[in-house]
């Protein structure tokens, strides 16, 4: 039953592949159109190769979108265009999952800040739910325009969400130490992405100014009611996908690693793509599924609790959890479309 | 609706963990039981954690087997113990499909001279059933013990069978050059498998004496009737998963490179697995999938045809093939819990 | 004593850096002035960051270069800009050697044909030698304008010379496989050679018309005095560095192992940077350095032989061969500034 | 003139070949004798393959030592093999350089506790001199038994020396975050070094108890006078050669951006090894050579003082070290036969 008619905009990056390698599995959704501006008449699988004989469907333009009746529209856009898109055709006919950071931040100022630029279509922040199940299941539910969270900030905040949830830590003295691989940096090819500048190659970047920092602060903040400060740092590591998050927090008062785990265990139990593990999390244990892994630990001789996260970057960071808030805005198993196991080796 | 009653023998290596990323999600399989010699009584996820709250299930000694009622064993075990498995246990009340080099050749005496040991069940050997389905469709399905092809066979038999099908080549004039992932290679740490060793190398190994060499050419017999003779080399690549095999052959008489493109796309196009490209196949196009990639082209200044295909070594090159072999064998579709798309990038 | 003058033009690509990673511990050289069109003005190490406070040079203007008394010019520019610094400058107050390939094949036909432009110096063709100094190291030290060879044809008419020298094998049944580093792409970003794209991937690319096949074809026919003809088929590794190039080739008669390795081990035993070696050659072997690394063997059952050769493409392949070639033409040591050893692991 | 005769002792690890590719090229040194337990009359270029024609000397037992006659000899030999070499041989005839953590810290209960094993050698601690040419260069020069620095405390104590000795930052409020190549885990094949467990992949290990913790403290604490207390997070990059190490510390007092480059700057504006960057260092940017990278940055929003050092951890981070630490001990020139560059791309 393939009822949940959808549209992708702008599927000619890396998380537009991606939805469409979870949704052509899903049993109740239905890919009615694909739009790119620039490779409209093309087909799908003429810029994606790996999907010959599986969806070669022509892209469309984007204006052609209205042509379709559809029930769910992702935005696989850049930042900058999706506001663009959603000031211009609203929220009416169908819901929006926009994979942009474009609705992810509530304040203007902020976002004008960090991203340099003007946020065009501000009156729609306010509606905008930043799509994190774990935290945000309720909202999502009945939400119109989900901002989908960044990758980054997904390995950081659900590392982070049980320590400040449950008050345990210092709120300005956070140090989020995040390594990438490349596909973070989008399907485009440039100097820094080149084969050669990569492989074999390690280093941190962005120092102090990525913008997904504001993000990671902004939504602790509003899950807790406290203001939070955090230094954030990536690094590119010479793999395809995956992220692995060590973060380093000062406990507010004495604290017993059992009962810190304790603390995680139950916080996620019940969840079906965290899973809360004995030992240090691996990106390759998690490569192609929507699982977020964690691990943390308490050392004593420096007073320190060490959160490590790992996640895949296009999946529980990007397409895979896009698909899980489409689950939840139509009231389907939170898991559909999302079984595939992590592909390791 | 989960009935085949499924085991696995020999669980804890890299086609063990594939065949369990598979069935997990195979809508008509049960996993009944995994088994280890070495390692019975831990969980499953110890050996691989990718599979942490997935598939916890203790490893059982293999002796335990018969407590179960199977309906199906796939065996996962090295060269030489699954002829062992079969002399010893027979194939009465559970249909085999082993994945091991043991049943692959119908000659003992190739198999003692290319593995270099004495077949201890020499009359098993007639009633397995070379298990590739492109070309031995309705034999495997009233089989009873299958042998699941090699990675390298796989990539090398397919890419020729339509030539050889149409006798458009030259038989003994065939080179195969042929570039696997290391996971080919199996799990146990080596020395020439160590991280420092393979990274940023490439190599050609086991020059004119690996033993796919007879099962290529064995194979190829028993499908056309005729003696075929071919050079294969393999090459072992920095990747994980993946083999591209380039092969050159002569033509038997004047060709045409249109004619020889519609004879290959004739020849798969009702194939779910087999995708006959236009363009030359990549590796990473199939990750993670059961597809077989080919292209075929002719090269007229040197009057050389030239056919490239790629697999997924661990997927239509073992565990993929081996759950396409179980549901011919119990009327399934065929790619019934096959329908993971390529990973890609 | 450094007292050849040398000027690089078009320094800001691998070729250049390779140059001047080589020539910077060369005793008897002194790097006079670098070029670029696109950056000229800038440090060259703010376009190759690995040599900040190693070589700070400004980025010259190639039209200053008549400013500088030179010696030598080496020419690391892009096909096509070669033979117009050529015809522009003429070979006059210095020498030249041509990274390109605008001088290597001497048939103006062929090379507008597989270089689909029209060659605009071919009068300079006639008195350029081809900068292979094992095969032609007396017209080498005798030239003004040298070709050097490209990557892969170095690793093909290595490994095929002592075969032709010694007229063993058939002329037209050759088969030559080769495996590249993604630096033999060059070093602008390109979609195909985006990280993503090529790591954990493989494929064959450019089938039977990659322009090296005229270059082979056409030295090894001036070595020989005979015609070859060959099938090359180059395809693309995810390593930064390094060729392997499989060769197959038919012998003209009976042949014995034994002697042919004699022939291999004869031919080569005088040069200071051709290993002939037991066991199959590893590209990581020769990693950075100018070592070109040779196995053969025979395969009696389909009376073929297999010749498989390692370089490091940018080294051997490029810049340490043209360094190797700037000794010769000024009579120093063949190994001077070239005894960096292999980097493995 | 090579007249520093030389003895390596544990030839056949990394570290041992990376001091042969060094000192095979070193102006004043010759390589007497190099010995193995295990390959004992096997030829050196047989284990390591690079240097087959280059350096074929056969292994000797390292009993065999004593008949050259010596005047330095390294030990690369695994944590508590060289403790016992050096309680049994002394350092008499000839000097040493240990590349293991036998001697590296100077209290017993410490060494104890984090190797888990009693020193046998206790005595020769207090004369062994910590090998950091950069801040024990005096030190250096009259010792007879050098304990070279592990390749995470080179990384990590280069860039956090500038801060301690101008007495910055808080000493205990420090955190490195570190990310290493595998060649650093040595070069025996083990299961978490296998290519497919590695390629793709990353993680943290050792969580707080890795024992290069006390060796960061404890030579910070010898240089500085104060207690430094560090938390130390190492990971494990899918790359053959390199550190990356991100340290976050606390400003004593207020800091400008400015000063804090001035400082370090000044501090390293005379070595011929360290290289302070206007931008983050990348590991490739030193690959192959003697270089520690170093960046700064002040973060205002978090009052974070941000270090980023790049080192190859086979070079810098130990037998390139030790070859520097060779050339004080004899009153060379320091980057006597260190003058290789980085190898990029």
């Amino acid at each position: 039953m393939a009822d949940i008619k959808i549209g992708i905009v702008g599927a000619t990056g890396y998380t537009g592949s991606e939805l469409v390698r979870i949704l052509r599995n899903h049993p109740d959704a239905s890919l009615e159109v694909v739009t790119s501006r620039s490779y409209s008449g093309m087909k799908f699988s003429e810029i994606h190769p790996q999907f010959v004989d599986i969806f070669d469907k022509k892209l469309d333009d984007v204006n052609k979108l209205d042509q379709y009746k559809l029930d769910l529209v992702f935005l696989a856009l850049p930042h900058g265009k999706s506001m663009e898109f959603v000031k211009e055709k609203g929220v009416k006919s169908y819901k929006i999952i926009d994979l942009s950071g474009d609705f992810r931040i509530k304040s203007t100022t902020l976002y004008n800040q960090w991203y340099k630029t003007k946020h065009v279509c501000p009156k729609m922040i306010k509606q905008a739910v930043f799509g994190l199940p774990e935290l945000f299941r309720n909202e999502i539910r009945r939400a119109r325009l989900i901002a989908n969270p960044g990758c980054y900030p997904t390995s950081a905040i659900l590392a982070l969400a049980p320590l400040i949830r449950n008050d345990l830590i210092k709120h300005k003295e956070i140090v989020i130490d995040s390594k990438s691989g490349v596909t973070g940096a989008g399907s485009k090819a440039k100097d820094n992405t080149h084969f050669p500048s990569v492989v074999g190659n390690f280093n941190a970047y962005a120092l102090h100014h990525h913008r997904h920092t504001p993000e990671i602060e902004s939504v602790l903040k509003q899950y807790s009611g406290t203001n939070i400060q955090a230094l954030f740092t990536p690094h590119l590591l010479p793999v395809d996908r995956g992220i692995l998050t060590t973060i380093y927090a000062k406990p507010k008062k004495k604290i017993d690693c059992e009962e810190l785990k304790n603390i995680f265990h139950t916080f996620y139990k019940k969840e079906s793509f965290v899973r809360f593990l004995d030992s240090p999390p691996s990106i390759k244990n998690v490569r192609g599924s929507n699982y977020c892994d964690i691990y943390v630990s308490y050392d004593s001789r420096t007073n320190t609790i060490i959160t490590v996260s790992a996640i895949d970057n296009l999946v529980k960071g990007a397409s895979g959890q896009a698909v899980q808030n489409m689950n939840i805005l139509f009231n389907l198993l939170e898991n559909s479309g999302l079984k595939n196991l992590p592909l390791s080796p």
